[in-house]
């Protein structure tokens, strides 16, 4: 069996990666075709001709090869699978951000992503060390909605800020001001919403990068969970200034 | 070794259970310290002698046993596990609640236990068949807080609205109408929000338990993440009646 008809196991340093399971693979052939490699689909899996077809118009090779994909899944049954080339991309200057500083995990990544791409804010920049936005975990956890947002990595906040200098920053902070009354006083379509590590939060500096936002909680929890922090300041903000209805 | 210095593999039939950690330990402690059998406290742990002198005062057994602790991690380290006795719980019928319906993942309803503490509507209600609430994994998912929650599992929707008929529901569903208008006309602080599987949803009866509810949101996803949607749901409602401020 020649290499092109295996999957790889995914590391960081490779440059293809790959999707796991039909959703998130006919996601990727329908918004980005010119990066697949080829698709890889399991002998049980119901539509498969339909599949193939659609690979068949846009010259992806198609992989009958049920081991193959026994070895991408894990715990999961994923009857589909497509290597893909990893990308480079950038923000749109013109559009609203969420800003993910040391994002650790590859589940909340990707439900951030997924929700990012649900309401409207489809640019999110990440500070590094951050999860790999790249990872097959990361993309399944975002139901493949990876492929319909704009990304972009920068190693520090400094470096996406002297980037983004028109944004209107608003770090969530547990000493910030209510949301309700940030949002109120909120003016520039032209926002990036900043939140913290999983564990640690955002470091007290970013205070200064704009009015600091806190989501109305009560003292029974320490904090709400990141990606369902994200979930309300998202969509408040989107709500606000019209990017969805 | 006698069986009381070993944590127990969790089986759901088990009638007790057990906190990984010492944050969700200690919420126990502090909350429900009746229901605790013993905390096990692991040598390299920092704050050993202050948490054993809280067991102490509370006439709760501390073991000292790393090799216990050990089994009971497998990805993570914890440093702190607490034994205690699964109990019956009951909703609050004067409170707000949120009616999950057949939740399958331990770590969406660990998450979702989590946001309604942080929101201030802490009575949940799962309907049959729902992941289990005391498995550690949820318990952990939900960083300690399941034990601020009023909780109760019922056979089916039935039997939950025959003992809470007085409360005004709101069946989240995709074909529902956008939030903020439903909210306009929402005029009982005893709501019950209604969230669906992750995979499947809301079954289509459910759009006649109340006015159908659909948090605005692009074509790009199918769908919001459960835990997510359950977020920006009890935010937005917690919001209006004024439970967070």
């Amino acid at each position: 069996m020649s290499r092109a008809q295996l999957i790889r196991p995914y590391k960081k340093e490779c440059e293809t990666s790959y999707t796991s399971g039909a959703y998130a693979t006919v996601e990727l052939l329908h918004t980005r075709p010119e990066l697949l490699r080829a698709v890889f689909i399991h002998s049980a899996y119901t539509d498969k001709e339909a599949l193939a077809r659609q690979c068949g118009q846009r010259g992806i090779p198609v992989v009958y090869n049920d081991e193959a994909l026994r070895r991408v899944n894990q715990k999961e049954n994923a009857y589909v699978a497509g290597v893909f080339d990893k990308y480079t991309d950038a923000l749109q200057p013109g559009g609203a951000h969420v800003v993910l500083v040391s994002p650790a995990d590859m589940g909340n990544l990707g439900t951030i992503i997924r929700t990012v791409a649900g309401l409207n804010i489809a640019n999110l920049a990440v500070i590094s060390t951050a999860a790999d936005i790249f990872h097959p975990k990361t993309i399944r956890a975002s139901m493949g909605s990876l492929f319909h947002l704009h990304f972009e990595a920068f190693d520090t906040f400094a470096e996406y800020r002297a980037a983004f200098p028109a944004h209107a920053c608003y770090p969530f902070m547990l000493d910030g001001n209510a949301l309700p009354d940030v949002l109120r006083g909120a003016q520039n379509p032209l926002f990036a919403l900043l939140f913290g590590n999983e564990a640690r939060g955002l470091p007290p500096e970013y205070a200064g990068a704009g009015p600091a936002v806190k989501i109305p909680q009560t003292t029974l929890v320490d904090s709400l969970n990141i990606s369902v922090a994200v979930g309300i300041g998202a969509y408040a903000f989107a709500m606000k200034f019209g990017l969805i209805a």
